[in-house]
């Protein structure tokens, strides 16, 4: 079931803040925002990581360690998931040392608190 | 939402024939009972590859390439997306030198031809 458009806005606005906030300023408090309260996050080299306290640990040493400089999210493809959504995503991501990389993801949305947060995040490079 | 037992078990005999048939017997035909006609499958180090033809031809180098001799999986999470099922999985793999390895996933799962089936797979490395 196709998703209605008021709900891929909402996501695009999650997606635009993990952009232009967390990546862009560094600013890992607002991935509260981005990410539902028991978010589960299965990152490549790393084990599963449940809650937002670990979610913005992650975040932080990832972000730093990689030298992240943009996150560019695009949905492949998205259909209903009951209440929830399930997409299909790519990432184009640029680090400050001017190298690129291409990452695909998946993420369940889930409604929280009136917006669309990730409630799963499972992603692998190309 | 939780999963009825009677589709568990579905789930589970779909997992059992790709340890059993697809790893143990590195028989890849049998992946059309486990994979959708559509399926999407976003392995590590490669592009998407969606359909049967390219995801039987990723398993049999991939098995090959891994030397792999067991591959099992173990629900961690499973929820009702729909009128399919959302599912975070871990798989505990074994290399015939004797390595092993444990792989996070998620599945998303459509019944199709009366089975159900892996209509998204996408895994990464702890």
């Amino acid at each position: 079931m196709s998703v209605p458009d008021a709900v891929l806005t909402a996501m695009r606005k999650t997606n635009d803040l993990f952009h232009t906030a967390v990546v862009g300023k560094r600013d890992v408090q607002q991935l509260d925002r981005i990410y539902t309260a028991g978010a589960r996050l299965l990152p490549p080299g790393a084990s599963m990581i449940t809650g937002r306290d670990g979610i913005r640990a992650f975040w932080q040493q990832a972000i730093a360690g990689m030298a992240l400089e943009s996150a560019r999210l695009t949905s492949v493809e998205t259909q209903m998931a009951g209440e929830n959504v399930f997409e299909i995503g790519r990432a184009d991501l640029t680090m400050t040392e001017g190298q690129s990389a291409t990452v695909k993801y998946v993420v369940l949305w889930k409604q929280e608190d009136g917006d669309w947060k990730w409630d799963v995040d499972i992603w692998n490079a190309d």
